[in-house]
């Protein structure tokens, strides 16, 4: 999935019931990275609230009661904002996607549902020449094994990795992409989760993915960007090499991008992962991520990343100095504070450090594994 | 999937213009393991010859021409024992499909078009009162994320990994499986690949299954031996962690494991992996897999399988003292010499540590992820 957001959009984001901090990441995705993109959220049970007052961001966006009353903000496209449990499109939320199409709006969804599938939704966007964009589904040129491409890359490859899973890896690295294109420097954001390739209109959802094409098709969408010509590519982190059940899709990602370096994220008050288990000891952690690539390649974890929910400013500061002094790595909530620090950690390490020079045919499995 | 093979079968394979030591795998396996229960095979470019002049294992099995040919030997089953590439079911393969049904035959199948699904096969199979079997096919509630229930486990569970992927890892484990049996003691085999479930009756072929539930789809099937009571679950390792393309299968199967032991396997002749990577060295690639269980259990690489396709008795010998030495484990080609030194090894390790007492509710994700 490449480029699909040409335009500059107008969005209304289904949120209904469930507009808030922790319960509509989609959709707070959206409105923290594209707020001048958004015109109005959908919950009848936060009318006439605003983003600003519901998350602590995202300025005067209206909260409105349904569709029809954040039409008058006039949206092109309704973005699905909140995932239920299952993330299937529940039939109760059909109402929201017919009306949209009914009304030209194009629809952007990042359910598991593939909606542009249904033949109600597929003529409806058709007789009123609007497009679904789902999110997450993953094209059938991306069911492949990676190559080693890697090897002859050119652009340096930038990958968050974790202490947990859905700890704010992708925010962290948004923010250190966003430093990068205030300093002018040629760099891309691959995203890997539906909000992040929403928000930067190319990526591919891994979490939808067979495991022999997940480290593939992260490669594909790299190759990609280093074809357009970008110096350094990030890649969002999924999972984490520590738990348990979402694992394996932080390896495949962490072979498929093969990383020149890596920024950690870690949430201080966190205490326990999905499983009960503390967070792991972080200079062992990054000792494991640097030892799982240093099979094939240099690499180094540069910084770490905060995420310092439950924090106030002053704690966040102390709290990353003390990572500081633990690990000798820069620490910051680049949420809250930008993402210079860890920029700058990166600026400075991939100059010293060479990019691979293999020059030889590169060899691989055969290609395409079976479906 | 369990306990499909409830009875002992009577097999025509089918290997057209592929029997042969290295293009003929899920035929191989059968026979290896199987072969009082294979009846004939199939390929016109053998015809005449038998099982062991072609494989050097599997006696006087004979080589037929073609499915009619093989009828009078009375098999009940047909076994689709060789892979197109890509895995789907080519159009002029349909023929033995539909001739297998008509006659009466179970049809067994290991490819990624699900047989049963076809509606022409699914019909004759009514008809003629016989089966189906897609070894690859995963069932629905199979698509579940890990909860951790090793933290509760009475059971012992082995993994094997490798140095690289299709390695042998399934065959080691199978001797080693075998001389359990015939030591008496009360273990189980959980195949994780078609030719593994096809064998044993039992597991989940996980590389049909995507990312999230791949820990989570190894996990259900160790539960469901482990409460028939085994005290030594053996789990058919896939990939190898130092793989680009298959890492994240082997580290899901890791984690769904939580494995107690470990056995790894080796090639000597194999000089490079697929990307022409070398083979990461031994003690290195131990060391990785003991620390990434290392975070949540003690465990151990407890010996080393050798696989020694072109070595000579004595030259594999040597090899594996070579190996002794370096690694300090014990180090054998137990396909050729049996599985007795690497029972020795677990039987005496798993006597010296504890089983994991976690008596807590087991806390975990959501369990059933999005589909």
């Amino acid at each position: 999935m490449t480029n699909h957001q040409t335009t500059t959009r107008r969005m209304v984001i289904l949120a209904e019931s469930r507009f808030g901090p922790l319960s509509s990441k989609t959709a707070n995705g959206a409105i923290a990275y594209m707020a001048d993109q958004v015109v109005a959220i959908i919950d009848s049970t936060k009318e006439g609230t605003t983003a600003q007052e519901i998350l602590g961001y995202g300025g005067g966006i209206p909260v409105v009661r349904s569709l029809e009353a954040g039409l008058v903000f006039k949206p092109d496209t309704l973005l699905i904002g909140i995932a239920p449990a299952g993330g299937r499109l529940p039939r109760s939320w059909r109402p929201y996607v017919t009306t949209a199409l009914s009304h030209g709006l194009h629809v952007m969804s990042g359910l598991h549902t593939i909606l542009g599938d249904d033949p109600e939704f597929a003529d409806l966007a058709a007789r009123n020449r609007c497009s679904i964009v789902d999110l997450r589904k993953v094209p059938e040129s991306s069911k492949i094994v990676a190559r080693g491409t890697w090897r002859q890359r050119k652009a340096r490859a930038v990958l968050t990795i974790g202490t947990d899973c859905k700890i704010g890896k992708m925010t962290a690295l948004l923010e250190v992409y966003r430093e990068f294109q205030r300093r002018g420097l040629n760099s891309d954001f691959v995203g890997t989760g539906q909000t992040g390739i929403m928000i930067c209109g190319k990526g591919v959802s891994v979490d939808a993915v067979i495991g022999d094409y997940i480290a593939g098709s992260v490669e594909k969408e790299i190759d990609a960007s280093a074809a357009e010509g970008h110096d350094v590519i990030f890649v969002e982190g999924q999972g984490a090499l520590t738990h348990q059940g979402y694992s394996s899709v932080t390896l495949g990602l962490m072979h498929g991008t093969m990383p020149d370096a890596m920024i950690l994220v870690h949430q201080p008050t966190r205490k326990a992962d999905d499983y009960g288990f503390e967070l792991p000891e972080l200079n062992r952690l990054i000792r494991l991520h640097e030892e799982i690539i240093g099979f094939f390649r240099p690499t180094k974890v540069v910084g770490i990343g905060l995420n310092s929910v439950g924090l106030t400013d002053a704690e966040s500061v102390s709290e990353a100095r003390r990572i500081e002094d633990v690990t000798g790595l820069p620490t910051v909530d680049a949420f809250r504070f930008g993402g210079a620090r860890l920029a700058d950690a990166l600026v400075e390490y991939l100059a010293t450090v060479p990019p691979p020079r293999f020059t030889g045919p590169l060899k691989s499995p055969s290609g395409m594994a079976p479906e």
